[in-house]
């Protein structure tokens, strides 16, 4: 928890497993989220690993199995980086909360992402190399961090669909920001998969399993799955609902904040959006009075296939109470729900309904 | 025109050039929609092609220019076989026009898209031997019509992006529901992109063209784009605001008919949904109070990566009037907006706000 406490500014929702989101400025300062400060989502204690022992093992429905040392994957496969947005499913989960309660879960506000350069080795380069079976449809990955969360008890586990581990894009990397990976963020490799939920970014990654069928860890069958309003998350079956994977058009406020008093005149608004998949934010549209009438935000980043985008625009609030409302648009021309309760679902996951700021002009 | 003189129940919106969409009935009772009851959009006359003289160019950008007659590309590389929703980027405008209205385009109600099984060879195919340029990061497609509404006259084109005319699903096809293509339908040969708006699968085609950018084509640089709301289309410079490609998430409802009177008790409504780019339909819900509570709706089609999936849901309707509203979900747990108003766009594309239904039940 010594990270944590260097920086003071984090919001940490829960110590013991470390859950921490970012602070709203830090995001909106730079297009890469500093290391010390991009947010951290435990399931478990932070496995220690010695980087000298650890181990990758790829096998499953694969022509040739794989044992990799550290220095190993390093030397046989060339290296890749690329930025990427990460973003936990539970991010804005507060602004469903604020609808019906959840809970149980983490009450995330917009902080559970961020982005950063990422280095490491393509998966589909390793996966190449042991030669992926025809029946393989898809690749799990399992991590060192043993939860007790999980029913029964096991180590964080994903899958994601063998078109996407084949994708170009999916790293097993060893550095965040030109820096060693910190042992909060994964070390000694982890898992980066691209436009997806953070939740299949598997840290500690130690096993790469090619299957027919997804991953039957308990946090890719019972959590991080989409469920109708109906029903209760303790009773639903495994495999009830939808798995989530790739991310949805997504904005968040970074400044002013919810509640805030700010001085009559010009205020600037700041954001970020962020869609995954194979899609990029190509517009985000910001209001004053609540959506009646809405302004296009200057993009400041630039577009890139896997990243977000911050935004600002500049309104002139007359003194009273507004209330600030964006909208990110993504290259396929789909655009956020209106509200909350649209999008509500029980384990409060991908909230990306319109957010909403309520700010005192004085 | 003989082919929608066939069928009397075609939407016929314009004889010249002809555009007709599909009757609702027709498209709620199979997957695949009859060739004779496919929706028609056209920019200008059918052309009249001779297959045994027409011949397939493709240039630009590649290490080696092909002219391919149909004998020689149904001979030269495999045939594959799909099948795919097309759905213009105009289907629903007239929830749009509802809003505001849209002068001088098509208003498309539902029927402006449709699934049929096609059969071709990939594109990626052909543009492998051809070799494409290290620069071409768009691939342009230039049909035999020519469109006096384009400014100024032109053949219709369009381009995609590299990464998806490279991969497996973009076909050069020339069977269509395992007939060969008609005349109407763009034979001999037309380009189907599964996941885009229809305008991308251009008819017709006689021209590839690798590219370092997009088509300057007038349905590429100028129509087919998705402008902010104060913008002017006439005005509005080529280029301006976003190209549309891949498609959103987005639901019709084909039965019963808004307006319509239906006998108090069990009503069977019945509709489609669809998500472009690389998502599927993974849930649809449906209300009869206009959206205040929810059912989930039996999805009749199995999930398939290119295609829509239609869905059925039966509420019991005391007399009254009621709102059926339906919702879809993709599976990046996206969902639509609410209202139209908050898609209108000048050119009315892309809308994919909630369907809604008024009906009588006496």
């Amino acid at each position: 928890v010594t990270a944590v406490a260097k920086r003071q500014d984090m919001v940490v929702h829960q110590r013991d497993p470390l859950n921490a989101e970012s602070p709203p400025e830090v995001l909106g300062a730079a297009m890469q989220t500093p290391l010390d400060a991009f947010y951290m989502r435990n399931h478990g204690p932070v496995p220690k690993l010695d980087a000298s022992t650890w181990r990758l093992r790829v096998g499953g429905d694969v022509d040739c199995e794989l044992e990799l040392s550290l220095d190993k994957l390093q030397e046989r496969f060339p290296p890749r980086e690329l930025t990427a947005t990460l973003q936990c499913a539970g991010n804005r989960r507060a602004g469903l909360i604020a609808v019906r309660d959840i809970p149980g879960e983490v009450p995330w506000r917009g902080g559970a992402t961020g982005t950063a350069s990422w280095r490491g080795v393509a998966l589909r380069d390793v996966l190449a190399v042991a030669g992926l079976g025809s029946e393989a449809k898809y690749v799990a990955f399992l991590g060192a961090d043993v939860s007790e969360e999980a029913d029964p008890p096991q180590p964080f586990g994903a899958s994601i669909p063998r078109h996407k581990a084949m994708a170009g894009e999916v790293l097993l990397a060893w550095q965040m920001n030109g820096r060693p990976l910190t042992p909060l963020h994964g070390a000694p490799l982890r898992v980066v998969v691209p436009g997806y939920i953070g939740a299949r970014s598997v840290k500690w990654v130690t096993e790469i399993t090619a299957r027919a069928e997804p991953s039957e860890n308990y946090f890719q069958a019972s959590a991080y799955r989409l469920l109708t309003p109906e029903l209760d998350p303790d009773l639903a079956p495994p495999g009830s609902g939808v798995a989530l994977g790739a991310i949805a058009v997504n904005a968040d406020i970074l400044s002013p904040a919810d509640g805030s008093t700010v001085a009559a005149g010009p205020v600037e608004i700041i954001g970020y959006a962020f869609a995954g998949g194979d899609r990029h934010i190509v517009r985000v549209d910001v209001s004053d009075d609540g959506g009646a009438r809405w302004r296009q935000a200057e993009l400041i980043d630039p577009p890139a296939p896997w990243a977000w985008r911050r935004w600002r625009v500049t309104f002139t609030l007359p003194r009273g109470r507004h209330q600030i409302v964006a909208r990110a648009w993504d290259s396929a021309a789909a655009t956020q729900p209106e509200r909350a309760e649209h999008v509500w679902n029980p384990k409060g996951y991908a909230n990306n309904a319109w957010p909403r700021v309520n700010v005192d002009a004085v």
